[in-house]
């Protein structure tokens, strides 16, 4: 065993005895916990900052681009935001204790579902520092001790932060390992984290596809994977042309980074002689370029031809894939080869149309007449969330609070035998 | 890629095919197939008698014992009472289609969360040729597709089990390949099956420890850990010495050989002089042999010497460790240190002790004043049960139907933008 992976699994040791601490305190203990982290970041801002100064320069010496570096730059007021948001999660519901079944069984055994934290969350993250006070602040709220990895790039700032947390919760009842870095940051950490199997029950990747593709294939602890997004608009022949064209514009426009935003388009052939032309002149204007097969090309000499990669793309950028498909059985045919089953949408005034697509499409969320940018744990009214689970085991969709918990059976009785 | 890795995966892409047909399906169809599955059975019991033949020869051959070969063989008799199994399953409520959570958000938007399968489920198990069809049928029922491993030496009955059932399906709308054998008995096959990630959504292992747990260490498929049960009694200080000794009794010798069987006891010092003389009197007469700490064998010198391997052992067998504990909490740390946190049970008169030991105590079942032989799918009135997971991700305790399913979102707007 090397010197990280004996420090990574110590830390891991430490993160599960507070757990068994922190799993019985009650909704009141850990929100005084988490008022005080957020208190203790703005009393400190100034200290964060200077840190968050060191991965700045570091950035900028590396050649980041400033759209990069601005990401990880912390100011005063970002961090006064990033408190506001602790608060925020202070006042949402604790979902531990929530009885999710229950009933009294033939024998008079009184059986209870009841929820309870997961124990140690491990967070492997990269970039902006704000996720290091998200994650510890969602783990707490939900009883949970978090591991927190984020990326070298923001290693001065998440030190700094992590400590301010930690001495944060020395003056409370909550056990301060309820909270941790983990101890380096080079792969091997990573890598000594992913093989803590027995120490850490799950381990939650937050960043682009190659990293959650490593870990989901070098982790022996549990992973749930979230974000990829390769997300579908399919205007159906049906639809209504005005809500068709505004769904796709701001399914594809109104963030062009985030994993709910449309990359491809499919179009219903007897509806693209309307709809095309209209939807992609105003998509141009917006400086969205399109990737088209030859039927949205005869239409818009502009697009470039589509090749299968562009099908198969995430693209997070100003572009978009456009096909024209014969049916609906098409396009769902189309986004099962293609979609990593995040969001899909059907645009249509066929209840017909909606009810086939919706129980053929088997993606975390599937919208109707509504853009694919709604999938999200704020829009949805979870309140907060760690990621957007793109599997089916345990969580599907945005994971708020409820998701970060297990269950256990409590079966009470007098004596009763079996 | 070997012939049979490649013939695996063949057989995992029509599995993926056939989960997306079955997927859509209305419980009515799903309950025709389900009975002409059942039918089918009784109708070709004598050709399935004679496959098991065929394996029950080669068990005696390779010198297995006449328990061993009683599990494995099949008699008219026993394939009408799986047949019978088959029609309780039929009873059972669909899970599929089942809204789990709903709300009208601000925005108009209607939310949905709505139960869908999981799509294709492996299951790889040992022994008994019942499990070919109980398992074919729960996946049938809650919606997915089977890929049934059971073990080489069952390999004639299941092969011909799986012909019979999958005939059957042919006569109804449930694909065929909605229930296959995974080919091959080496364990290539079953690898072959653990790496087949993307195709596989969830391998589920049913058998012993070294199975499981060689699964979760070689699956890039994700597992759900089922049956594991080192369970531990813990009779506190302020315990009914009946309800006490008659919970303990129950809780070891109901049954030897099940995962809820007891194989610790632990016993509060301040009630030990009382309670152990009578609870070890009536295990002995029952053939129970005690592992004893120094405090046992002080007051039982029958007692041989319960060594740290008998804390951990999941015994399976007429063996009992047993401890004197100078508190609640030592009886916790114990049960933290050792237990695989299947089933605990706690047998006290005193509130607070029950309420500490449950909020302490993580495990996917906790007893209080209850034999640790309740945790199971029937009991609980599931109806039936896949298996019992002792992980915290996605299922825990007896995984019925519900269990077998994941959810999805499903989001109507009217033109609903962001």
């Amino acid at each position: 065993m090397s010197d990280i992976e004996r420090e990574v699994r110590a830390v891991a040791e430490r993160a599960r005895d507070a757990a068994a601490d922190l799993a019985p305190l009650s909704r009141s203990v850990k929100d005084e916990a988490l008022l005080a982290m957020a208190d203790a970041l703005v009393h400190n801002a100034e200290a964060i900052v200077a840190a968050n100064a060191e991965d700045v320069a570091r950035a900028r010496e590396a050649g980041d681009t400033e759209a990069m570096v601005d990401r990880l730059a912390l100011t005063t007021e970002r961090i006064e935001a990033i408190a506001d948001a602790v608060r925020e999660i202070v006042e949402l519901p604790d979902p531990v204790g929530e009885v999710v079944r229950g009933s009294t069984l033939p024998n008079g055994l009184e059986l209870r579902q009841v929820r309870v934290p997961l124990g140690v969350i491990g967070i492997i993250y990269e970039g902006r520092p704000n996720v290091t006070v998200d994650a510890a602040a969602l783990c707490l709220k939900s009883g949970n001790a978090a591991l927190l990895r984020g990326s070298s790039s923001a290693y001065s700032s998440n030190t700094r932060i992590v400590e301010v947390l930690r001495g944060a919760l020395e003056k409370t009842a909550v056990p301060v390992d309820a909270v941790q870095l983990v101890p380096g940051s080079g792969r091997d950490s990573a890598q000594a984290l992913m093989r803590a199997r027995g120490l850490v029950d799950v381990l939650i990747p937050r960043g682009g596809r190659s990293l959650i593709q490593a870990i989901v294939r070098d982790s022996t602890v549990p992973v749930i994977e979230t974000g990829e997004g390769n997300c579908h608009v399919y205007v159906d022949e049906a639809a209504d042309l005005d809500k068709a064209v505004a769904v796709t514009v701001n399914s594809k426009t109104q963030r062009l980074s985030t994993c709910n935003t449309a990359e491809t388009l499919l179009v219903h052939a007897g509806i693209a002689d309307r709809f095309l032309p209209r939807v992609l002149r105003e998509l141009r204007g917006l400086g969205i370029a399109v990737h088209g097969d030859d039927r949205v090309r005869a239409l818009d000499d502009s697009a470039v031809p589509a090749t299968e990669a562009d099908w198969a793309t995430e693209y997070l950028s100003a572009d978009l894939a456009v096909k024209v498909v014969g049916s609906l059985d098409e396009a769902v045919a189309h986004i099962r080869a293609y979609s990593t089953s995040h969001t899909e949408a059907i645009v249509t005034d066929s209840q017909s149309a909606a009810r086939r697509f919706v129980s053929r499409v088997d993606s975390a969320a599937v919208m109707v007449n509504a853009s694919t940018r709604f999938t999200d744990g704020g829009e949805f009214g979870f309140g907060a969330e760690i990621g957007i689970s793109t599997q089916k085991l345990h969580a599907r969709g945005p994971m708020g609070l409820p998701e970060m918990t297990s269950t256990k059976y409590v079966v009470t009785g007098d004596g009763h035998l079996r």
